[in-house]
């Protein structure tokens, strides 16, 4: 065991300031539109569904917008995150590259999401809000809103993809821990749950449909809003406080990063730790090449087109310009449920259309290897999301190794895998299959893909 | 949400060395004895077991025992450990009274056993050993010891509990993610396990049993050692960072502990934190009282004998002396898996003798409504064992409301209940079923302590 360095940051240094990278963009990301008349939305369309200061840093283009202080005060409970440099596996790998980490799993529910589900907890109650909900695939952004609410005395109803919700019923006593409900969907509380139920009365659920019965139901109540883990631009902003502590964390390293490297779903870990260094790159700093990494069984960046779309099944949703596998495709079942979405947000959707970032897909089998590699030799093991990002920073590892390169590798450890240890079993015992996805599937999806001017 | 209050010490901070009790006590604990002649051990009895330098310690009544630095490197991956005051919680009671709580959930294990596991892999890397043989119940300890191994690349082999073992493979794939091997116990790899099997084939084990079983075969070979994860001089003494860095927080904090709780199984994360203040005391600082709560189920502390007893099932190891249930007795079921353990420390049953320590137990289900109450407002799901920590800070933050007293209360939440969440699930349903324990096989195994001049 040779030295292990960890860079800390003191409470101080914790940024006052979420980063919007859309201040810096060299060209603003595609408007979004109304589902039926196709025209922008604007902040009133969204009203039934956000309170006004989520809307309002949804368009926002300031570059700064400051951490309210009760948001700030629950960041403080595992924040500032620490980085660490990977000594042990850059050893193990035999590579000159030098290789860092940000660690996301130090919060309560073991992820970055809280970054995002403690401030939309605090504007909706300051809001007058009483009651929210949003839907949950492998549970982690249902933990965290669960987290959130709680402390905020916020009601927290939670669809659960009903696969998940049979199969991983640990999540779901987190959740309840927290005082949240859980409902497996499609359920039959909503219209739209019981329309996939009429259909198909044992319906395994997914994302898409989790979503349309949660912002059905939010839709309906004036006291009730709808909360999302991933995709919008204001979730994507309050991420931006990983990339922001780690650019400091780099300066303590005396180091810049040459790479980047997140796992990418909805795509909100990746911008959290990769706008600020976009933006400063965009504002005549070094350029880091970024590297998204989804998983080979739903890459959106790299196999979906770049087009309109609804971000649900049951097309509640307004329709917003990404790279999209269709919202009617189901990816085949893989254990890394967070990274289980057709779409990709906009903001990381435009950046790729500009060039700004690269994409890349991996295997869930060549993603867990990694993740073992990395956990014997680094003592965390990740979730199978953060399996994706570790993958994607050893090969760049390895490429420096075999160009003789000693370059500086940045990557975002999203969330520890204590939830997911099934999937580890799996691995173990060598039935963990590779499923791909149906290409008809993904045609015909494509195909029905609406049709925007 | 009010303020919530972090208190970090700087890295510099971590303590060098740890606290070794035994310079301070005003009596010497009574010796440990050999249980052929009940003559007092030597080092060099113990020497089959463990490395010489932690035979040593075990022994040692040096106060301060430097921390080597590769140990201290690793515990800087999660130490130091943040400390907290639990406003809201102290809000939810309308107390008077400041709680505070010490936060070891953040080691990538989840709980405080890599404090110890982690110099015990580094001293038998160093004194050459290749295997380390354990045991471990609910799966804490044995997680611990296999982040530690992978880290020193040695083999490790665990004994898992056989009912812990079926019933959370998780854990057990935890271990294997760091490169242990588990084996279910009793098994058919040892002499004392086959005897056990062959009298109840279907037996479903015990902490006791799963002890003889890692004793008999680490004194089999030359590079295989043995490791526990509580009860010893040794690893008590490894848990004193955490009282260590307490007391700098306190300070931090401007105030000193009217009162330290813990919970106490086999008594290491109740060291861990009371001995360092104890010590204090004894050496004139003030005396903060200093409550051990354990499970009502299993209570060693509050209705066990102080007498000489073995520490497994199949009586390997050396007489201590110690508050004992008994090492036939079979503590009934319940969640808290840490806290099954017929005996307690010997260091700790001393102090209880020599009544520097108090002692309380409480339910199961008393326990987890704590914890519960504490998860939704502290944001943090305890671990069951910790819940017992928690339900003691609670009983003692009543009393100070009854009192109208705003005493200071500090306690050990040793560890997450991210692997727990079955229990949580069965209290929620209403299965959590309070079993005592049955008084007559106590008195039978009490009866049945060896009997020693």
């Amino acid at each position: 065991m040779s030295q292990q360095t960890k860079y800390l940051l003191d409470e101080s240094q914790m940024p006052k300031f979420w980063y919007n990278i859309q201040a810096d963009l060299p060209q603003p990301a595609p408007p979004v539109l109304h589902p039926g008349t196709h025209q922008p939305v604007g902040p009133d369309d969204l009203a039934p569904l956000f309170p006004m200061d989520l809307i309002l840093q949804e368009v926002s283009t300031e570059r700064e917008i400051e951490i309210p202080e009760p948001v700030r005060d629950i960041y403080r409970l595992w924040r500032p995150a620490p980085m660490y440099r990977a000594h042990q596996l850059e050893k193990a790998l035999g590579t000159p590259a030098k290789i860092f980490y940000k660690y996301e799993g130090v919060s309560p529910a073991g992820s970055h999401k809280p970054n995002t589900a403690v401030p939309q907890a605090f504007y909706n109650a300051k809001a007058g809000v009483k009651r929210l909900t949003t839907e949950t695939g492998a549970g982690q952004w249902g933990t965290s809103l669960a987290f959130a609410g709680s402390l905020f005395d916020l009601e927290v109803l939670i669809f659960q993809v009903r696969v998940s919700y049979d199969q991983k019923p640990y999540r779901r006593a987190v959740m309840e821990t927290y005082g949240a409900r859980c409902l497996a969907s499609p359920s039959t509380e909503t219209v739209f749950g019981r329309s996939v139920l009429e259909q198909r009365p044992d319906h395994p659920g997914s994302l898409g449909i989790a979503i349309s019965e949660a912002v059905e139901l939010a839709a309906q109540r004036d006291d009730t809003k709808y909360a999302l883990g991933s995709v919008l631009n204001h979730v994507l902003m309050h991420q931006t406080i990983i990339g922001q502590e780690s650019m400091l964390q780099m300066e303590m390293a005396d180091l810049w990063p040459d790479v980047v490297v997140g796992c990418t779903g909805g795509g909100s870990n990746f911008s959290g730790i990769a706008f600020p260094f976009i933006g400063h790159g965009l504002r005549g700093g070094p350029k880091p090449r970024i590297v998204a990494v989804e998983p080979a069984a739903c890459p959106s960046l790299t196999r979906g087109r770049y087009a309109y779309d609804f971000g649900d099944t049951g097309h509640m949703t307004p329709l917003t310009k990404m790279h999209t596998l269709g919202s009617t495709f189901t990816p085949p079942s893989f254990h890394a449920g967070g990274l289980r979405y057709h779409g990709m947000a906009p903001l990381v959707s435009h950046l790729k259309e500009l060039n700004l970032i690269e994409a890349t897909a991996y295997t869930q089998g060549e993603c867990f290897a990694a993740g073992v590699l990395f956990a014997r030799h680094e003592g965390i093991v990740p979730a199978p999301e953060a399996n994706h990002a570790v993958k994607g920073a050893i090969e760049e590892a390895l490429r420096c190794k075999r160009e003789g390169r000693s370059e500086t590798i940045l990557f975002n450890l999203c969330g520890h895998g204590h939830f997911d240890m099934t999937a580890y079993q799996k691995y173990f015992a060598g039935e963990l299959v590779d499923e791909a996805y149906d290409e008809a599937e993904l045609a015909m999806a494509l195909a029905g893909l609406p049709s925007v001017a």
